[in-house]
């Protein structure tokens, strides 16, 4: 593994540790999220959203409301324009229809899930706002609601949207349903290839809805100026796709629309498509004056896109030494109430990590009386992986084999296929999974009290490319400033300064990096599907590049010598043998106005070697029999990090991955009644895991470079949520002989699972 | 005068008025100036200024301030490192040096002047801190002051810098003296040249400290983090420039620093050069917490940089049929506190307009215990010129011509040389000549009711270039955004957007311009000198070019023929023989994901092709005798603008700089007392005009392309303000017969010249 620049130099700022350059606003809470900002005249807007999972609205009526002192506009989905078809990138699920948006940010003629926005209000304090939307009177006729991904796909099942029809591998039928995509992949023949098997398990597996979780809440505040510019502020994930977005729904040209990016308190893929945005910027069209909408956390749980529930079935064929023969996998998806393509991204993944002659895997995502499914953190793949991992250590329970010799059996590597087709460029799950078995915590005994238990599974995602645009400049002094348009959500300021460091060979201290609005920065796509570190730190290497070719110029001309016979070593410009001095960067910005004025070096990307990243985790648990409470006695995450440019943040994406993984495992689920209303809506109610609840997890970095990045980077944030669901809950299969194939395992779900298995079973478990 | 583009083609854009960009923010006042930003936590400064012109500190003590509840620190300027010779680039007068920038900033040794900061007070509120500032007992030795000029050249003058010596063209002498500079231009024997003239007229002119009068006072607030990165948020013509000057006076990084230029209520380059910025980052980094200080309207007469008071000789000698044969000027300007290189720039402005064989000029910058001069729209220009207008006229009164063949007679030309040495590339003074003879204003008869009369007068300034980066960016509808670092103080936000519009084929309102603080854009010099729609407009442009140039590819690749086959005619790309239709920028917006990505053009530019700018006004004016009040019944600019971007903006700049002449030349002054204070900072008693004050200003453009812009820009703002002074004088002169040669000729100064005349001549003038 070479580890080196691209000029095969060792690192000097890459593999570093240098503190954030954004660290003391993030400490002292100065970073200005999108709660945060206020402006003179501003109204306060708050979102009147459908109590019933299902229902027609008959009317609406806000002449009580407007009425009211202080209440200055009401909006309804009829000021929406018409919804269209076109089709956009998104942080729905891939490539969706902009026909759906509309009726998502507004709801027209149904309410199709329990908090689906049915008008918004501006009036002059939030107070006011809230008793106004309280005096809206809407008639609703309520109708039957389906939240059950199973359930839903039903002939019974109440319909959703009346005019999708099935769509079965592209052949249209004219019934109704809420099936809204069925995706298959198929390679070779997987009946012979279970027949070739000398073991075949087939097991099937369900995962409740789960949210991201973050800290946050949604929030928006715009200005519609008389003129028809517009200002949207907003902590987002993707402030090009929210102008887009704004764009499209409201029928405006680009260029009218500047999105500021503030500073955002998490987001994990749900703060990407838009909720509140085109709302304010209606209101404030409507009253003229900024108006400012932030969700309660009610809100955030009710009408933001969580992860899918998901109903799979898997079965895997081994012969006696462990190689798959075949593998099969029925994925089902929650979409919520608008159509979605998470169970295609599933469909991507649920085999990916494993070589095999024959498979079969049919994706179905179908429409349910719930918030339409977003992204979350590596999305669809822990759901789909989950259950490959759970049937894998069944497999090697029965053929006796060590769980990662079995997994190293069966790793894909170079040129091995997806199976939806791509093939794999350089990858390092063997490296990965070489590094678990080399690691001291898996070579250290497995915990042996009662109860106890040590297990492994393996995660993978794709990481992403898409398109990237950043600006470098040098600065009188030598050092450097470099603006991006990727929204900093995992310390992205920091990565991006040392990679223009060790290009240009500056520290990291002396380059000076910012995130810029949608006006003062070419095309960036979401900060999302581990993608920033890569295209956006291409990007920042390439216009690096440009600022190098310019600047060798400048010392040509100082020199007096041929640009051509100059060189830049990483540190300075070097020429071979006229005796001259190197003359670095620093050196070199003192002396730009006299050779021609400043210099700035742009790039835009869109780059194609995106390089995948697997990870295996390692987890010792204790079952407490009597009030099943799972306890993690150690975790570690290995992966293949590509390289890696900040250790630390890459550490901190492992840990926090793997600790929402644990979440999702444990603890985490919308709880619905009987009508589909959810019941724990609050961070009370809805569990996610605190830092008493998980030990220090424990990182291993494998660092095999990607080829397709000049600094070897692999997206490194998605990977760690993947395997936790299955290492997890093959841990406790493997401390109290239950397999608990529904998630989340917890406490009262895995109690009842062991009182049904009986106390003596648990007492001397045999997985 | 060819109208065109690069091309060949006509203007698209350019020349036409679309409603500006910033409008809506500016007229509803949302746009945010320098004192409407706050943050939490934030401290309010004040600071401490010597109530003497001249005094040695002998001691501070700040004990009983910093025990006042509230307080958080008090600086001094024992707190600044130890000043050092460096030479920058400034608003303080061309080429500065840096060693007299901490002193100006917080006194050290000696108060040099009424208003010098001495110490300054950072508490929890501005009402606090005024209390604290009034508590710090300083200990002064009241030293004898001197604010004119002529009296600070005596050789018994109190000293202000006892380590400046006199420097007489190259040769330094040991004696201390308040002359920092005498500069001389020669050419020819001007003797000779007077000798071969039939008349030669010689006077004496004195002119008035006057103050840019910016409605907004200078502000800044500044956040200096524990981990040392600082952020600047000011009202500031030149945020690169505010950003070196910290980093300097402070000796910090370059990087360590961010300017966020606020929206600026005016500057007309008195918001250059940093007063408060410094302090803030230091109370900032003391208390660990944001620190906002704002001018009062006392404070920003008394401590903020004036235009120089002055004292001129000028000799010009003709022969009888109007050619200037020679011309001496005598020019001594007040420096202020500090070193000064206006007279300098005087020097260069003076005789520019004239052709002549022989001339002399001798120009003394002269220290007084007055706030150091600072640059102000046409710096140097106006005092200088306006002697110079007024022999003329007299001249031509003497000679019996008309006063605009006069000029015309000995109007400079493409190839002439300036009294300095350049030569003058294509420019337009004659062709401005001959718009002010051919205007309806000067064809219609004089008005001609008692103490009534019509004048002119000629104006000139250089215009500058230095240097400035933008960058372009497409977005995916083919609309545009373009980023500069060109704070805009008179519409370069709209010029951007249009020259950018006009380059690419797209209307004004579907490019988006903005400001970028110092993280997000190349260096860009000041605001100022008229250089921003010369140079920033010019990297703009180039910056578009290469936005072209990679559509260009893109066209290629999705047109499957040679790039250079592919011609950009202005409005689509075209190829001349394949039956493609033409693709505009537009259209390709949408492909840009499909071909490649986004795509971003950049320009750093350091032109040299700048075009100076002449001027002509006309005024009809009618003085009170009784009152000495002055009517200007009408007014009328002309000036050779070069190409009219935006013409209302062309027009407003001459507008705004011929009535901020008219202020000079009839009201404005700093009245000081016996003791060197000034007696009148306030708009009470510094009278600036108002509506009711001037009639409305007539525009006439002409328009000599300047070649070394694509567009033919020449600067604008400054010229305007130039030839009020002689235009109005002369007037004056020509109506009641007394030559006011001192200025301003304000009422009681006028009456009392008129009462000395006696009224009998009023009555009869004979100018």
């Amino acid at each position: 593994m070479e580890k080196q620049t691209p000029g095969g130099r060792p690192y000097k700022v890459i593999g570093t540790r240098p503190i954030r350059h954004d660290g003391e606003d993030k400490v002292t809470g100065r970073a200005q999220s999108g709660a945060d900002i206020s402006f003179r005249d501003q109204l306060y807007g708050k979102v009147l959203r459908s109590p019933h999972p299902h229902a027609r609205i008959v009317s609406i009526d806000a002449s009580k409301a407007l009425a009211m002192p202080g209440v200055e506009a009401v909006i309804t989905g009829a000021e929406l324009p018409q919804p269209h078809d076109r089709m956009f990138l998104s942080g729905e699920g891939g490539v969706e229809n902009f026909r759906y948006v509309n009726d998502r940010v507004l709801a027209s003629g149904k309410a199709l899930f329990e908090g689906h926005p049915i008008a918004a209000v501006a009036a002059k304090d939030i107070w006011t706002a809230e008793e106004a939307v309280k005096a809206i009177e809407v008639t609703y006729e309520v109708l039957p609601a389906v939240t059950d991904v199973l359930k839903a796909m039903q002939p019974d099942a109440p319909l959703l949207h009346e005019e999708i029809t099935t769509e079965t591998l592209g052949e249209k039928k004219k019934e109704s349903t809420n099936v809204c995509r069925h995706t298959q992949h198929k390679r070779g023949d997987v009946d012979q290839g279970f027949s070739a098997a000398d073991v075949v398990i087939e097991r099937e597996f369900t995962t409740s809805t789960v949210h991201q979780g973050y800290i946050e809440p949604h929030n928006a505040t715009a200005l519609y100026r008389s003129d028809g510019q517009i200002t949207i502020w907003t902590s987002t994930q993707a402030p090009f796709w929210v102008r887009r977005d704004v764009a499209e729904l409201l029928e405006l040209p680009l260029s009218t629309i500047k999105v500021v990016p503030l500073e955002i308190g998490g987001g994990f893929g749900g703060k990407i498509a838009v909720y509140l945005e085109p709302l304010a910027v209606l209101l404030s069209k409507k009253t003229g004056k900024p108006v400012k909408l932030v969700m309660n956390r009610q809100e955030v749980f009710l009408a933001t896109g969580p992860a899918s529930s998901t109903a799979t079935r898997i079965k895997i064929g081994v012969k006696k030494d462990g190689t798959i023969t075949a593998a099969a996998a029925h994925l089902v998806y929650e979409a919520g109430a608008f159509p979605s393509n998470w169970a295609v991204m599933g469909s991507m993944c649920v085999l990916a990590p494993y070589k095999m002659e024959t498979l079969l895997i049919d994706a179905f995502d179908v429409l349910t009386n719930t918030p339409k499914v977003m992204a979350y953190r590596a999305p669809s793949s822990p759901q789909a992986i989950f259950g490959v991992e759970s049937v894998l250590d069944e497999i090697a329970l029965e053929l006796g084999m060590d769980p990662l010799e079995l997994r190293m059996k069966n790793a894909v590597e170079e040129g091995d296929r997806r199976a939806d087709g791509p093939k794999f460029p350089r990858i390092g799950l063997k490296e990965t999974i070489q590094a678990a078995m080399d690691s001291e915590h898996y070579k250290s005994p497995a915990p042996s009290g009662p109860n106890q238990s040590r297990a492994v599974a393996v995660g993978f995602w794709f990481n992403a490319g898409l398109q990237s645009s950043a600006t470098v400049g040098i600065n009188m002094d030598g050092t450097a400033s470099v603006v991006t348009g990727s929204v900093d959500i995992g310390g992205s300021r920091a990565s991006m300064a040392m990679m223009a460091a060790e290009a240009l060979g500056l520290k990291a201290e002396e380059v000076r990096p910012s995130v810029a609005d949608t006006d003062a920065i070419g095309h960036t796509d979401v900060t999302g599907g581990s993608r920033t570190t890569f295209a956006t730190g291409m990007a920042v290497y390439e216009a690096c590049q440009d600022v190098l070719g310019q600047l060798k110029k400048r010392v040509a001309t100082l020199w007096e010598l041929p640009e051509e016979e100059i060189e830049f070593d990483g540190s300075a410009f070097q020429h071979a043998d006229n005796g001259k001095d190197p003359m670095t960067v620093k050196e070199l910005g003192a002396k730009l106005t006299a050779t021609g004025g400043p210099v700035m070096g742009h790039s835009s990307v869109a780059p194609t070697g995106v390089g995948a990243s697997f990870g295996v985790h390692i987890a010792d648990v204790e079952v407490d029999p009597e009030t099943g409470k799972v306890t993690v006695l150690r975790y570690t995450v290995v992966q293949d990090v590509g390289q890696a440019i900040h250790p630390s943040y890459v550490e901190g994406q492992m840990q926090g991955g793997a600790v929402q993984g644990i979440g999702w495992a444990l603890n985490e689920e919308y709880v619905r009644n009987d009508e589909g209303k959810m019941m724990n809506p609050s961070f009370l109610d809805y569990r996610v895991p605190t830092m008493l609840d998980v030990p220090s997890i424990e990182t291993i970095l494998v660092e095999v470079p990607n080829p397709g990045h000049p600094y070897g980077v692999r997206g490194v944030g998605e990977t760690p949520i993947v395997p936790p669901l299955g290492t997890l809950h093959n841990a406790i299969a493997r401390a109290v002989g239950v397999r608990m194939r529904s998630l989340p395992m917890s406490p009262p779900k895995l109690s009842a699972a062991l009182q049904a298995k009986g106390l003596e079973a648990i007492a001397a478990p045999t997985p």
